[in-house]
């Protein structure tokens, strides 16, 4: 397969950038195209048959990019709708953000308890506790969905009394477990990583899924030869379905740099 | 027009459900299809292009179902796509949330000082402030955006400190001004009546846009003399995208009652 072909990374919305930024920083050679269905996020909220015809459409889409690696970097995907990707990718590698925080997690849990906190659909889908069962059986895991993480991020209130108070609300159950890793088992948390430190305290070591997903990747393309020589640079495409009220600010703090050129498809 | 055709009533998602509720109170023997665009939900973080194309395409179902009325339950779409609904309802009349509000919150301000609180998309379009205006020019209005307050609903946090503290947030700039009315420019927001109550005092009345959209419909039917005359049992349908997690729950805390039947249609 050709190196120079770009990584295709896909997520519901925005969220995935955070992904893209680890990416960055972890993989500077490697080229980029990422999708986000932004005309119809949140998948979070919907059923599993929608949420597999919408990610079958997305996976369509970037095979047409030729891409050599997939990325789903969607917790609900990942959740629900791996083996559909699985399926359409064919011999094109896939990883996606589940199994690297599932294979971070287990590997940093000295006391062997870990938390996991994501949306409804993600937490409802046991698809951590699965993917985390299968490397440790006798692992413990304790999930919890945090519904307003989401929203509250999108606010931009990452570092606020109400973001806070709702923190230790949501984390209360899992705290009072023995954990010494909590799973951010949503792209939107890193955001939080600050605040969620604070109220996990010293003790808890937090799995950044979006930096998990990032080593990754880049052990993956090493393995299978694939890792971009840098012959050409890296260049980076960002797809849309919407170019929703306040894309650019959101996008970019979720990226960390200017979102540059972004397209949209219609559908 | 035969007078036993139902109402159509249609939202994003389920907040229009707060609409049919205050609808089968007042109009008891009319028969309702609610459409909500579950699987596409929500609509006020997306373009102007994609709110009007999925607006055109509700109304084409609805009007497919020989309603006599539509009702644009969700602010987001009477905010930036009531041109659209108009344009393909041709003979059949069509009225929307606020409307309902704007005429409600004028008639009943005697300081003419109007607040007004809603989702993103619908505080900036400048809809209420448009259409209130058009009715006395001099009303002062003071609109604040509040996108956390729908997570909250769906959270089921009616009575919250989080929701206390992020409502005291919000609302402070606008309870700053001389207003004697706030206008709850969003169809989740009823149910949080309560708490908004206490937050904003006694001075300030609280205009609910499900029980005025309610009050103006049954003044339009008998206008129109297309009021049902209760010959037929009063039928409700509910008909949606998406039938997502939750979906029986948080539907039937804003309706009420027990939801019934409900319909999926796939676009």
């Amino acid at each position: 397969m050709d190196s120079s072909r770009p990584i295709g990374v896909f997520d519901s919305g925005i969220g995935g950038l955070t992904v893209v930024r680890a990416l960055m920083e972890r993989l500077p050679l490697e080229s980029i195209v990422y999708f986000g269905d932004t005309a119809r996020v949140p998948y979070g909220i919907k059923s599993v048959t929608t949420i597999e015809h919408f990610t079958g459409q997305i996976v369509d889409y970037l095979l047409g990019q030729r891409v050599k690696m997939l990325i789903v970097a969607c917790n609900t995907m990942a959740a629900v709708a791996a083996d559909v990707v699985k399926a359409r990718a064919g011999e094109i590698p896939v990883l996606d953000v589940i199994e690297a925080g599932a294979l971070a997690a287990v590997a940093g849990s000295s006391v062997r308890g870990v938390g996991v906190i994501g949306t409804p659909t993600t937490i409802n889908s046991n698809a951590y506790a699965r993917r985390m069962h299968r490397l440790d059986p006798a692992l413990r895991v304790y999930s919890q969905a945090c519904p307003l993480f989401v929203p509250l991020v999108e606010e931009g209130w990452l570092d606020h009394p109400v973001t806070r108070l709702t923190a230790q609300e949501y984390l209360k159950p899992v705290l009072a477990e023995e954990v010494d890793s909590l799973v951010l088992g949503c792209t939107h948390y890193p955001l939080l990583k600050p605040l969620l430190k604070e109220v996990a305290g010293e003790r808890v070591r937090l799995v950044d899924s979006a930096t998990t997903t990032a080593e990754l990747a880049a052990a993956r393309l090493h393995e299978l030869g694939i890792a971009s020589d840098g012959q050409r640079a890296a260049d980076y495409r960002y797809v849309v379905t919407d170019v929703p009220l306040r894309f650019q600010t959101i996008g970019e703090r979720f990226l960390g740099r200017s979102l540059g050129r972004v397209e949209r498809v219609e559908w």
